[in-house]
């Protein structure tokens, strides 16, 4: 999957419009500048100016260096002002208090992009070197200049022939331009444990960044440029950490509106324990299964290590679509065809039975083949005919239930193997060959040969199945695409911003917590008020099911201590009588308090509690948590994340996806819960947290009891932002 | 880690005694036949004798083959009896039926080892197929032949150059023999996705075997074999099936013995699945998880793709015993260590913080080294001196709190990495060396040179920390092996198998089962018989707690019905009252009823309601099944598996294993449950499996209440093996 005809083809695409920049100047620059150029390759700008001009830079290489005349024979410049044109982009390797000047010059200058190599600011962590980032880009936003770095190990172009930077992974002769950009915060976990060794295995790169500390840009911005530009087919992902979660929301719906997958490791997991959050909630929470459910809701491809990356983009370059999880697999050795079924299975996938025409005509290939399973143990029947392999394989993923071919290659001639990668060129559906040899007689040809070729090849089983569960999981994500949630009607969030702007400072009465989210139609315990004994049981009758009598009167704080309380009422007479003895025990216990009235309310029993909630993360802001309620739940910890808004088909694959599930469908003979009743819920739930999110800290809903029919929150808790710790 | 000096060094060990065979003259013969011997290289015989020869067998190699004189220019025999002496191992490469007949021929030649090759077996699975197979064995056992296969594809002698196989993998130059056994049923998976794969990583094998059927001889005899050899370190098992749970617990008795660990894949998993037993501790079972429970227990190291098996022989073979899960690492790329971090942490690795020591020591190495973690990023440091790097490292590995160093490495100069390899090569920890790139200028300095040289690298984070972590976990397992479990006192087994000998066929009455339960000292709620309300106050004066009395008469089935049932009665008064009741009540429903008297019976109310099982597994016979019972039980499904017997501190390990385990130490205020106790019980119920296990098809105590003091037997069904379907 070499690139036939080099060159950035970049369209401006609707990013453009929320802030992300126009990269083609600090990618394909036509004139670029390095401060800090020198002759001796022990020093970086000595390396990162040698390998610019080795790697076929075409443009105008300006070294700048007060100190010498020439560098590797070109003039040297004394200053940025020196130069005969202005650079697009500039490479600063400095000491740190220089680079604030050097991108104030950039500035003066009309210099638009700057790499700002040099290390000593944020990533030492010091109050000063703090400082001394913050300087660095103010000074660049006030000269409107947008830098790259600090701290950071530049960038690669593979498309132009154009590089910024010192890794030896360059060195040699330059690799064909591919269809693959990585960025990455880091230098070597992205330079050389992803992308050299992505081409080692015969991958091709378009792009390269190691972006560093991200004072300025960060790595959405690159990963923007990659998705828009024509040669990237997928991005791959190195993020210590994602400042801006809306930014990636933006991001990863225009990779799915391109189609271009991003997949990615998010480092730092364990942080993610120990920043555990001191709230109940928050300490479920732990912003890395926040981050692991953003990414599933927005489609990126999450993976653990390095090599994962590159594993799934052989196959997700080549932009097939599978249609389902339902894989086949053929070969020769049926221990292979055991392992596989292992790993695929625990990646979730299956390996459907064959159609009945499918089966038929493997038979007919292959008399006496009598059982055709899947997968599919050739041995015995293909031994032999020469082609039989290709054939089955052809057959196989004509059947409807495939949805991708799996052919095992252990030790095999070169004819074999060609009929292999013949099959994978002509298929529409993904085949992903699993190759766990060499060939027998031809050490040219090759796992490599063939991935440089568009070929996925694997070497083992569980790889495989990984890479090939990802990317059904990507046309999964794809097929389900569908409008952004639309909000439910009936939502009064006028009143609900009036309740929040009006309460004092810090978590809100029960009550008023309860008022904010009956706004937006999460009610709790049916209820109303009765002055006469007729009222309430015709009250109670509209309520249906037993009821609780409670005295109302801001004069008789302790209802239950004045004997005002009244249980599990059934029935008129009942009611009555409570009503009575109610009024009667007010009047007895403080002859002078107002009496306002009795409140019916419907007593609540049975039902699942669940929880949820609203939290903020430090990425994503607003974040729900959606799981079971109860006193197993911190030790079960089953709770889900989602960021808002969703829609009630959404929660409802939330809830399903709880380790606790069947409880909701009826456990034991216990009657079903009101699943809809509750989705619909969360979805509303989930626009007040769309809506009123920036003025509310935190909310705990806990429990909401779900009802054979409809939900009832039962606690809850709002606590408001200003607030907040 | 090449062998010096080679020669099968093979001592008989103790599993001799347990018939496992000496099979030094099947992997060294000293005269070896292959009937069915042809120079065609096509087929299966021409392969096998030609690589047997290139591999370089100094014994007596014959052909045999009634058709030909003479194969590759050696004399050819038409049959056994014609051989010119008799061969300690025969290759039979024939047709199905005829391998029959020549097996009865080495049985008649006191030929004592066969391979047969041929396939047409049990493998088929059909009626003739099977037969075919029992007769092959019963013919080998007649006449005194042990025999491998039949469907495989042979076995590799690399310490004595001897090869009976037709595999692809071994043409060629022969590789020098290593220290790792390698064996499987397979022949594709264990020769090319493992053996040939680990030696193309620079590793070295002693011995191969790839056994197909396993009809007579099986897997777990050649990896007896290769563990009582000098040669061999560490075997790597690929197993579809294992038959003999008994004869894999001797194989890692003796492994643990002789401190040689046992990697292995068990495959089948999701067959396991399908397997799922009818009942309903069966149904939780599942045999899969039964197995990797044991292999848990009886310390083999289960991984689950080809690769990791010979990534955790990388470091296992060098014999090293980290003393615990607490490793250091060091590199220059930050972005490295990140990705390290997350991915020990995962698999269970810590990072301790240093001792003020040598912190101290490392701040003197590198002065301006201000704060010193671990892991260790040198960047700033260690630029511009030489081997800083190096000292560092062995200032760290001396820390007490370091069990392993990962020394990182993505691309060096040679120096450099020689560095790091003298130190792994001088340090008594393991030292796992994580190298992502390559040299930076010397193609020939290698990954694989360093492996062949002995040390463990690895190419990414995860594979480098999960190996790491498998043989830290050896090392424990070591620590951990104790005398095996002793009998406690008082369990009464001569009762219990009167009783189960007694009980009529089938699943025994509550009361039967609780009385075998009973024997070993697992007992209900306390109880006892009262003919008079003095008796009755008494025996509720010793139960201390609520308490039930109950009519005892064998004319009164219905008991409530009678209104002979008193329920939570406390207090002097309470049960004299009821005692008078329960008797009065008794004789108005039934007046010539039989009454022996009153049972007051301690009323059992709070506590954890577990759940102890035994059923019958496949391979391992009787296999204990501990977990949280209640009604959640089947949701959750949180349980564990042990093979009995174990001690307490086994059960309660096993206790703690469970994901509910929190409940039992006193959740949201509830009094913590007595776990000495249900670990003394566990402890008690496995030596009823050992001893009784033979009569029993399964027991289900569910539930067994954990008070805060000891423990009660609510339920309990034995049902005895005879009966079962």
């Amino acid at each position: 999957m070499q690139i036939a005809n080099p060159h950035t083809e970049f369209k401006p695409g609707p990013l453009t419009g929320h802030g992300f920049p126009d990269l083609r100047p600090f990618f394909a620059p036509k004139a670029v500048a390095l401060l800090g150029a020198t002759e001796d390759l022990g020093k970086f700008g000595g390396r990162c100016l040698r390998q610019m001009l080795d790697f076929g830079f075409t443009g105008d290489a300006f070294p700048v260096n007060p100190n010498r005349p020439t560098v590797f024979g070109r003039p040297c410049f004394p200053n940025l002002s020196a130069l005969p044109a202005r650079p697009d982009h500039v490479g600063i390797v400095l000491p740190a208090k220089a680079c604030i000047d050097a991108v104030a010059e950039c500035g003066r200058l009309g210099i638009p992009y700057a790499t700002v190599f040099s290390s000593g600011f944020g990533e030492l962590g010091t109050e000063q070197t703090l400082a001394a980032q913050a300087e660095l880009v103010r000074v660049a936003r006030a000269g409107g200049v947008r830098i790259m770095g600090p701290n950071c190990n530049g960038m690669i172009n593979f498309v132009d022939g154009f590089a910024l930077t010192s890794t030896a992974t360059i060195s040699g002769p330059r690799r064909a331009a591919g269809d693959i950009g990585v960025v990455g915060q880091s230098g070597g976990a992205a330079q050389v444990n992803v992308m050299w060794r992505a081409q080692e295995m015969g991958l091709g790169i378009s792009y390269q960044v190691s972006s560093g500390n991200d004072a300025d840009m960060d790595l959405l911005d690159y990963a923007a440029f990659m998705l828009e530009d024509a040669h990237t087919k997928v991005v791959l992902m190195l993020a210590e950490r994602i400042r801006d979660g809306a930014r990636l929301r933006l991001l990863a719906a225009r990779a799915a509106e391109l189609e271009k997958p991003i997949a990615l490791i998010k480092f730092g997991r364990t942080e993610a324990g120990a920043r555990a959050a001191a709230s109940h909630t928050g300490a479920i929470t732990g912003s890395d299964a926040v981050f692991d459910a953003a990414a599933r809701q927005l489609g990126l491809i999450r993976v653990n290590d390095a090599r994962e990356l590159y594993e799934v983009a052989m196959l997700l370059r080549r932009r097939q679509r599978p249609a389902g999880h339902g894989a086949a697999a053929l070969a020769i050795s049926g221990g292979n065809l055991v392992a596989l079924t292992d790993q695929a299975a625990g990646v979730g996938i299956g390996f459907p039975d064959y159609a009945a025409e499918t089966a038929a005509k493997l038979r007919t290939l292959i008399p006496g083949f009598a059982a055709v399973n899947n997968p599919t143990d050739l041995s015995a029947g293909a031994i032999g005919t020469k082609d039989t392999f290709a054939k089955a394989a052809a057959i196989i993923l004509d059947d409807p239930a495939v949805d991708a071919l799996v052919p095992v290659i252990t030790i095999a001639p070169n004819d074999d193997i060609r009929s292999v990668t013949a099959l994978s060129e002509a298929s529409d559906k993904p085949v992903a060959i699993l190759w766990t040899g060499r060939s027998a007689a031809d050490p040219t040809l090759t796992p490599e040969l063939l991935v440089r070729e568009g070929h996925a090849v694997f070497r083992d089983a569980l790889p495989c199945a990984q890479a090939l569960a990802r990317s059904m999981d990507w046309a999964a994500f794809l097929r389900r695409r569908t409008a952004p949630p639309t909000r439910p009607a009936g939502l009064d969030t006028a009143r609900a911003r009036q309740l929040l702007a009006a309460a004092p400072a810090g978590a809100l009465t029960e009550s008023a917590s309860r008022a904010v989210l009956a706004c937006y139609g999460l009610h709790g315990p049916r209820e109303g008020v009765a002055t006469t004994a007729k009222d309430a049981v015709a009250e109670a009758a509209q309520i249906a099911g037993p009821v609780a009598l409670k005295i109302l009167s801001p004069d008789i704080p302790h209802k239950t201590e004045a004997g005002g309380v009244r249980l599990h009422l059934q029935g008129e007479e009942a009611v009555r009588d409570a009503f009575a003895a109610v009024i009667a025990n007010a009047r007895a216990y403080a002859p002078d308090a107002r009496i306002e009235g009795v409140l019916v309310q419907e007593m609540v029993s049975g039902g699942q509690e669940m929880l949820l909630g609203l939290t903020r993360d430090i990425t994503f802001g607003p974040v729900l948590t959606i799981g079971f309620g109860g006193t197993l739940v911190e030790v079960l910890r089953d709770v889900t994340f989602r960021l808002p808004p969703v829609t009630a088909v959404e929660a409802t694959e939330a809830l399903e996806s709880l380790r606790l599930a069947p409880l909701l469908h009826g456990h034991r003979g216990a009657p079903p819960c009101d699943i809809t009743a509750l989705a619909d819920a969360i979805a509303r739930f989930s626009w007040l947290a769309t809506d009123l999110g920036d003025m509310i800290e935190e909310i705990d809903v806990n429990p909401i009891a779900v009802l054979p029919s409809g939900i009832r929150v039962l606690d809850a808790l709002v606590v408001t932002r200003d607030a907040a710790p």
